[in-house]
């Protein structure tokens, strides 16, 4: 058995209704694993000399795609699947950064928007490029189109699952 | 577009020698980095009715799998991808829960061995079954035997690519 993370060598039958994973099983758990774990790393580690992570790079895409480079922060939480705790601490490095700023809205006394800044649109211009080519090297282009539309088809529903489960807290 | 995570609206041609990704690659790249982060939340948020974290129940699974339940420190970091420094801190953590314990080994100056205690390899029996259903019901069953053999082929390469230069440091 050569996976960690899912039946561990603690025999079969520990649960009578649910059966352990299958060998084919096992295997592909943990290819998914490692491909989500590693490729989070490796992202993170080819945007190191950017001085972003991966959490600062999405945040700064998100808001590049919004009308006026802004959204309501309670948004932004939902966009990149943070705890609005953790991105309120993410967003306070990121404007110390420059990157983005925080503003309240005229007329919407809840509403509090990060606003992309001059500064951060330009910082993503620049590491665009090569984020673009570390996911391709890495990910996209190690697929042939039958794999990128089988991979798609086979993960769409799964993650439109969990992000239900999400969305109900 | 609406992956936040890839091609930014900055426009095409920021980089001449690499395309953006294409309206199917970047659905594909979003569904993966969405399944990803989703089911790691949502099999920790599973696993915390039993004090355990993804990995803790990850290095109890590894441990179960050696001889007499004990692994050198420096390969249980290989083998759950931590830094030596994060996985140092995790061992303490679990240490002081009573799940295992570090052992010197004599005669082997420079090793310092994680071992499985009794109420660990207790623990992971209790809450094995229950980490299976929840690997079944949110990503293995979701799958039929065909998706199952040919997502596995496609992200088995990928893995190893990940992991090799992962080794490289």
């Amino acid at each position: 058995m050569d996976s960690p993370s899912a039946s561990p060598a603690v025999g079969p039958g520990a649960d009578e209704e649910t059966p352990w994973l299958t060998a084919q099983e096992q295997r592909l758990w943990r290819a998914h694993l490692d491909v989500s774990r590693l490729l989070e790393y490796q992202l993170g580690r080819e945007l190191q000399p950017y001085g972003l992570a991966m959490n600062d790079y999405e945040i700064l895409v998100v808001l590049s795609e919004e009308p006026k480079r802004r959204m309501r922060m309670t948004d932004l939480a939902t966009a990149t699947l943070q705890s609005k705790s953790r991105l309120s601490h993410q967003v306070t490095r990121m404007e110390k950064a420059g990157l983005l700023v925080r503003e309240g809205c005229p007329g919407d006394r809840r509403g509090l928007y990060a606003v992309l800044t001059d500064a951060g649109w330009e910082t993503l211009r620049k590491v665009a490029p090569a984020h673009v080519r570390s996911v391709r090297h890495h990910f996209v282009d190690r697929f042939d189109a039958d794999q990128v539309s089988a991979l798609y088809e086979a993960l769409a529903p799964v993650a439109e699952h969990l992000r239900a489960l999400r969305g109900r807290g």
